[in-house]
C-alpha cells in the first residue's frame, strides 16, 4: 500500500487491480449463492405495486430496450432498468443482508451488473469479480462509519449501496485508477436514503436510485467527467459530512485478504430478522412432531427484548402488518410450516385457523437471549409439552440457508412469474455464472 | 394555517393552492428576470466540456426527442434534458444567486419547469408561477437550516434545490396535496452534493441532478408511488439528519405574504461574488476617466478580509485561475471594461497588456469593508489620483443589474451560439414568459 495515497485512491487501485484469479473458491460460491437467491426476490417482486407505479411513471422516458426487468416483458435502457430491479429487489424485503452493518448488499449492485451485462458482454468470470468488488467497497465504506452513520438518520443500503453502484459498473467499464476514483467521488456527492421513508414505498426506491446513481457516476468518469480524488476522506467529503465518527482502516486495511461477502445472509422467512428464531423454532417443531393448529394448547415464546419493540401486534389486520406480528409469525410457522411472501397475505392475516391460533401465543422477554435466539415451548392439549432452543436462527451467518434452501425459497417466489422450466435455467445460470461466457444470458433468462 | 398540520404538509398545502392571480407585479418581474439571466448562461454553457461529456455518456441510454439541451441541435427525453440544462447553466458559475443562503435558485428548477413545458403545453402563467413556487419551497427549507447545513459541508444549490425541483415538476403536473407531499418527500430522501467537489466538473453536475431528481420525485408522486407526509419535519427526515440546527417557522411563517425571489441577485462578473465590488469600482473609474492601462501606475485595492482567503492568486495561468485572482480581476475590469465570461480565458490570462498591469495591482485588507464593499484607488502617471468607494457591487440585491444589463449579459453569451434575431427572439419570450399561451416556445427558441 502506497502510505501517501488517499482512503479514495487506496481502495480505487486496489479495485482496479483485483482479478478473479485472486478470489478464493469460497468467496466464489458466496457470490453465486448471492446471486441467486437476489434473482429470486427480484422476479418474486416484480408485479409489485411499486414496481407497476415506478414502471408507468418513467416509461413515457425511457430510452432503447437494452435491458430486462426481471420477470417482466418490459425492458428498458439500462439506467431506468437499474431503477426497477432495485425497487422490485428490495420490496418484499426479502433480500439479502449483512447485519453488522445493516446493509443489503446486492439490491444496489445487481441491477446495475445485470444491465450492463446486457449492453455490453461481459464474462461471468468478470462479474464475479465486479460483484464481490462491489460487496467490498459499500461494506467498508459502511463499516468505516457503523453505526453513527446509520444511528443519525441514513439508510445506509441507499447511502453506502451507491458505491456498490459505481464499483460494479467501474469494473464492467474497465475504469483506471483515476477514472474509478472520480466514479467513486461521483457516487459519494450523491448519496440516497434517510429512515423516515421506511413503510413506504420509498424504501424500496433506495436500492434502485443508489443503484442508477452509481451506475451514472461509473458512466461519467468513463467519458472524463472530473470529480475529487479524495471523495471519501475530504474534510468536506462523503465520511465527514455523513458521520460524526468514522475509521478509514475499515476502508484500507487487509484489502484482498478477506471479504465483505463472507457476512452475507440469507433469509428463509419475508419479514424482519427478528422474529427469524421463532419461526425457525415453530417450523421445526412442526416438522419434528407433525403438529397441526388443533392439537395445540398454547405456544409460549421466550425472546430477546428488540422482538416486541418492532413486532408487538397481537392483531394484525392484513399481510405487511402481520410481517410485524411475532404472534401471527409464530402461528403461521406452525399451520404453513414456512413463511415464504405468500404467507403474509391479506387473506391468511384474516383466515380463522391462524388467527385462532396466533391468539393462543404468549411472549416472555428474556434479555440473556441474542437477537438471533428463541426458546419455543409448545403445551399440547394432550398434555406433552415441546421445547426447542434455537441458538442461531435459520438464515444467519452461523446457520446459513443451504442452497437447496435457496432454490426452494427461488421456487417459491417465482412461481406464477416464470414458468417452471424457465425457473430451473435460470437457477443453473445463477449458480455457474462464473462459467459463462456472457453474463448477459442471465437477466434474458429472466425476462418475463 | 392548520396548526396540527405538520411542516411538509402546511408548506405542501400552500404550494398547491397558490395561484398565479396572488402574485405581485414585483414578484412577477423578478421572475421574468431571473428566466433571462437563468437563459442566458444556460446557452453560453451549453458547448462547455462538461456538458459535452455529460452529453457523450448519458446519450445512447436516452429516451424520445422530448426537450432541448438549451443552445445545441441535440434533443432528449426530459429527464435527460434536465440534467445537462442544469449542469450547462451552473457550469460558468454565472448563474443567479440567493447569498442569504447560499443557493442558486434557477439552475435546479428551471430546467425541469422548461423540460415540463415542452413536453406537456403548459401556459406561461402557471410556468412563472410554478417557478416562483419553486423558489419558495428550495429558499424557505434552504433559510430553516442556514448556516448549519453549508457549514456541515453540504452544497445547498443540489441538497435544497431538489425540492425547488420537485415542486416546480408538483405545480406543472397539478399534483395534490398528498402526492406533493410524497413529491417533496422523494425529494427529501435524494439530496445531492457535498463541498468538496468544488473545484471539479462535479460541481455542476449537482443541480442537474437535482433538477432530475425532483423531476423523478414529482412524477413518482402523481402516478401514486407513496412516501412519508412528513419528509422535512420527521426525527428522522431531512432537516434532522442533514443539519444540526432549524428553525421550521422558516418554512411555515409568512407564505405569500413575501416571496423569495425578492433576493435573488444576478451577476454581472463572470467570478465569484468576492471580487465584484473590486471589479464594478475599476470598471466605473475607467469608463468616467476613458483610462487605458499605459496610464495607470497602480492601482491599490482595500477589501474585505475574505477576499484574499479565496481569491489570492498573484499569477494565475489559465481562465479558471483568473477566476480566483482579485490582481486579475482588477486588471480585466480595466482593460476590458468588462469581466463576463470571455474575460476570463486562457489567452487573457498569459496576455501581456493584462498581466503587466495585474502585477502593479496591491491589496490592502480593511475588515470594516463588507463582503460587497471595497475602495479602489489608481495612481496614474501623470500624478493624479483617482478614487472610488463602492458601496454594494454591481449585481447586489442593493444594486441590482438593470434590465438592459441583463440584456447585454445575454448578448455576450450566446454571441457564436444562436444568431442574433434568435437571441432577441429568446429575449422577448422570456421577458414576456407570463404572457405565453404555450411557454413552451421558450425552450424551442433556444434550439440551436
Amino acid at each position: 500500500m502506497n502510505p501517501t495515497a488517499g482512503v479514495t485512491e487506496t481502495l480505487a487501485r486496489y479495485l482496479v487491480a483485483a482479478r478473479f484469479e485472486d478470489l478464493p473458491d469460497a468467496t466464489r460460491t458466496e457470490a453465486a449463492r448471492s446471486l441467486l437467491n437476489w434473482m429470486s426476490v427480484a422476479v418474486g417482486g416484480c408485479r409489485h405495486e411499486a414496481v407497476e407505479i415506478a414502471l408507468a411513471a418513467v416509461s413515457p422516458f425511457a430510452g432503447p430496450a437494452q435491458a430486462t426487468i426481471l420477470g417482466r416483458s418490459e425492458r428498458l435502457d439500462i439506467m431506468n432498468a437499474a431503477l426497477l430491479n432495485g425497487i422490485s429487489s428490495h420490496v418484499f424485503d426479502f433480500d439479502d443482508t449483512d447485519q453488522t452493518i445493516s446493509v443489503h448488499p446486492s439490491a444496489p449492485v445487481l441491477p446495475v451488473l445485470l444491465a450492463l451485462a446486457e449492453y455490453r458482454p461481459v464474462s461471468g468470470r468478470d462479474f464475479i469479480n465486479a460483484l464481490i468488488l462491489a460487496f467490498e467497497a459499500e461494506g467498508r465504506i459502511a463499516r468505516a462509519v457503523t453505526p453513527a452513520h446509520q444511528a443519525a438518520g441514513w439508510h445506509s443500503t441507499g447511502t453506502c449501496g451507491v458505491f456498490g453502484a459505481a464499483v460494479a459498473a467501474g469494473k464492467l467499464l474497465g475504469l483506471d485508477e483515476t477514472r474509478m476514483c472520480h466514479a467513486i467521488s461521483l457516487a459519494a456527492t450523491q448519496p440516497v436514503g434517510i429512515r423516515e421513508m421506511f413503510g413506504s414505498m420509498t424504501k424500496s426506491f433506495h436500492p434502485g436510485r443508489a443503484a442508477q446513481n452509481g451506475l451514472l457516476a461509473a458512466l461519467l468518469a468513463e467519458k472524463g467527467y472530473t470529480s475529487s480524488l479524495q471523495g471519501i476522506e475530504a474534510r468536506r467529503g462523503w465520511a465527514n459530512v455523513l458521520s460524526s465518527a468514522h475509521d478509514f482502516g475499515a476502508i484500507t486495511d487487509g484489502l484482498g485478504a478477506h471479504y465483505e461477502i463472507a457476512r452475507n445472509s440469507y433469509k428463509p422467512f419475508a419479514c424482519g430478522l427478528v422474529v427469524h428464531p421463532v419461526i425457525d423454532g415453530c417450523v421445526r417443531l412442526r416438522d419434528e412432531n407433525n403438529l397441526v393448529p388443533e392439537m395445540i394448547d398454547r405456544i409460549d415464546l421466550a425472546i430477546n427484548p428488540v422482538v416486541l419493540d418492532l413486532t408487538a401486534n397481537r392483531t394484525p389486520r392484513n399481510g405487511l402488518e402481520c410481517k410485524f406480528s411475532v404472534y401471527y409469525s409464530a402461528a403461521i410457522g406452525i399451520v404453513a410450516g414456512k413463511a415464504g411472501e405468500a404467507q403474509f397475505s391479506d387473506a391468511l392475516a384474516r383466515d380463522k385457523v391462524v388467527t385462532e391460533l396466533r391468539d393462543r401465543v404468549e411472549t416472555t422477554v428474556d434479555p440473556l437471549l441474542d437477537k438471533d435466539q428463541a426458546r419455543v415451548k409448545i403445551q399440547l392439549k394432550d398434555g406433552r409439552v415441546l421445547e426447542r432452543f434455537v441458538a442461531h436462527a435459520a438464515g444467519s451467518v452461523e446457520n446459513p440457508m443451504t442452497d437447496a434452501q435457496l432454490e426452494a425459497k427461488f421456487r417459491d417466489l417465482a412461481a406464477g412469474i416464470l414458468p417452471d422450466d424457465r425457473v430451473r435455467h435460470l437457477m443453473t445460470l445463477c449458480r455457474t455464472a462464473e462459467q459463462l461466457a456472457d453474463a448477459g444470458d442471465i437477466a434474458r433468462a429472466a425476462r418475463g
